[in-house]
């Protein structure tokens, strides 16, 4: 009897993670090896709960929508699971579900905590006697995974940013005599300043916008970075600054939860846009607007790349390969292989090697000064946002194709 | 001798201003009856300092892509000219560059307030004895001027927020269990609320996100509105709140401006986001994001609405068939034809009857709670987000044509 699959999705979603969903489902269906792909709803916590959704009763058509779909589809969660001896019980009851369901491959489909959780699960099979495969699939706009060139999620993220500040930039340096001089935005990125740097791939000629990129690699200097800013607007009658939300001062605070009374007279609600843009008004007097996309860069499906669809949708497929090709403990990374024109392939790596490491903006992709990116920077970034995968509208909008997500009738007691 | 013409932009810029522009120039250029079309740098400040720009030595294929790019090409400026008498200087010098260029029309692209100005500009003609004629164009993301159906500009910004909104709260519905619960995404619209109104065309089935929207004609009510956060949260896992920079409390205080040192221990930064953020937090204890799109959603011409960019490059066009006609103080404006399918035409309206008028929503667009709109609402709004216009991408991001922006040879003593 074939072994059935569970696919899980964890933390943060993408505006591919559902493309990663969809070519695993038809990768696995496709096989004939594989009996259902069953989908844990709401991630981990829906393998502990036995709340499994059946996409064998999805169709085709909706399977191949997932490609065009943000959000997750399955739902996911934040919970993290200790190791063996900690967790122990709730590794049992992985078991237990996987036992109940026939359950022979785990995919789990996350960041560096869940090629952490997913590494442990791989070892159940000999610590605690049942035959799993258990592999991780990558996915995070923050683009912090070891080994893989890249993560998918992140090169629609890329592409959503330098986009939007190409735009607002334009929009900003049509005004800038009479109205707003300074324009900011924030972009995500907590420990690792991948999408603000992505900013800089707006650029189409040099000294193009953004002017200034602030890193969480980097330490805020107040006094340079108002100096640039003074400079720039002087120079070029504007300036577009991106900062990332991760942006610490020189007591290793983040900006957008320093307390501010003592500057300004008053706190901050969070946000390090509205932070900075204080910061603009009140030491250097200019007229300044700011913006948070916020989960806006990491759902916008609607200009997602296509180069980042393309690996999001080759991880998803090349988990299920792997899988019948009886690999445990594995994920399908991104290889970009040393060519003058961009190419890239599907390898194998260790899940030893990723868990719970976190890649950071290399020294080499900052500049001197510490408020820009390289050449080099731009060259790693530039094929990760190339091609357009427009989704089909309806009405106006992107086009949702309804889904069924059956549940799977349940087999145990019910957990906690 | 043909005259020539005069085209500025005025006020804030959107994603389909520059298609009006262009628009504008190639039909003056078809009618072979028009000289030259000038542009005012930086708006009406290039017309009184002589800054011109000679659109005739831009190619007919950058004309064309002005249809894809967002901000104003020649630069636009808030800058108000008071009436006849206050303003007699300013007025004369116009007629002076207009004498010295030989320039027979005048074209104003923007809101109300420019409705005002090239209201006063029509009558130069009879006051002070210069043959000009003078026809404003509509442009707004407001969507707030009086007479016409809607608005060029509009149309593209409605057709961001519906969709950003739409993918974000998949992202935020996919994580509801464990993490974000409510989301908040400010919107412009500082007097009318058309823009917020716009969050409700992401939906596809009733009940789906946003649940509340907020606008600025409706005096916010926080009781009501905590409650109806908890409400939704409870019956759907997570809410999704749309609101108009414009809201005011019961004091008519913008609430981006309310001091809450009171409530909440310390005063804001600005931003209504935040400021419901904060509310939430402290009121409900329910974890939340919020996102302030800003320039974003005025300049996101990636995802500009056809049929918005087709009523931009009409009223461009019909400015110059009114003025050959010789038409002066009217504006073309957006008429809707009583039919079931969305139909449209454009037709000239008096200056008089729009200039320094304000549409907001009317009352019957808006839900008996204050927290919605009607399907009446939706009916209006959903024509107008219709259609994609992809712009051509090159490297990844939007292609942008160079301009030559060459400027026009000065015969006046400098201004001022």
């Amino acid at each position: 009897m074939k072994k059935n699959a569970l696919y899980a999705q964890s933390g943060g979603v993408t505006a591919v993670i559902n493309a990663t969903a969809g070519a695993l489902i038809l990768e696995a269906k496709k096989s004939n090896k594989i009996g259902k792909v069953f989908a844990a709803k709401n991630g981990i916590l829906g393998a502990l709960r036995e709340d499994l959704i059946d996409t064998s009763k999805e169709s085709n058509n909706s399977l191949l929508s997932l490609r065009y779909r943000p959000g997750g589809i399955f739902g996911s969660c934040r919970f993290k699971l200790k190791d063996l001896e900690t967790s122990e019980k709730e590794y049992r009851r992985l078991i237990e579900v996987f036992k109940a369901h026939n359950i022979g491959y785990f995919f789990y489909n996350g960041g560096n905590d869940s090629a952490d959780t997913a590494f442990k699960v791989s070892q159940i099979s000999k610590k605690l006697k049942y035959p799993i495969q258990c592999i991780a699939i990558p996915k995070t706009v923050d683009n912090d995974l070891a080994i893989t060139d890249c993560c998918p999620g992140f090169g629609s993220a890329a592409k959503y940013i330098a986009t939007s500040i190409q735009e607002a930039s334009l929009d900003v340096q049509s005004m800038s005599e009479t109205s707003t001089k300074v324009f900011i935005m924030e972009v995500m990125g907590r420990h690792a300043g991948w999408m603000a740097a992505s900013s800089a791939l707006a650029r189409k000629n040099k000294g193009d916008a953004p002017h200034i990129i602030l890193l969480p690699e980097i330490t805020f200097n107040q006094k340079e970075f108002l100096s640039l800013v003074k400079k720039t607007v002087s120079d070029k009658g504007f300036c577009v600054v991106v900062v990332s939300e991760g942006v610490k001062n020189s007591k290793g605070k983040f900006l957008s939860e320093s307390n501010t009374k003592d500057a300004f007279g008053h706190a901050q609600l969070g946000g390090v846009a509205p932070y900075i843009a204080e910061l603009i008004s009140t030491k250097l007097k200019l007229k300044n607007h700011w913006a948070v996309s916020d989960y806006l860069q990491r759902s916008a499906s609607h200009i997602a790349s296509k180069v980042d669809l393309a690996h999001a949708e080759a991880v998803g497929s090349h988990a299920i390969k792997y899988a019948l090709a009886g690999m445990n403990g594995v994920m399908p990374i991104i290889v970009r292989t040393k060519s003058s024109k961009y190419k890239w392939k599907i390898e194998p790596a260790p899940l030893s090697k990723i868990a719970n490491l976190e890649k950071k903006l290399p020294k080499s992709f900052i500049t001197k000064n510490g408020m820009g990116v390289t050449a080099k920077a731009l060259d790693y970034l530039n094929p990760l946002i190339q091609g357009e995968s427009n989704p089909p509208f309806k009405n106006g909008i992107p086009d949702l194709k309804e889904f069924k997500l059956v549940p799977v009738q349940k087999k145990l007691t019910t957990w906690r």
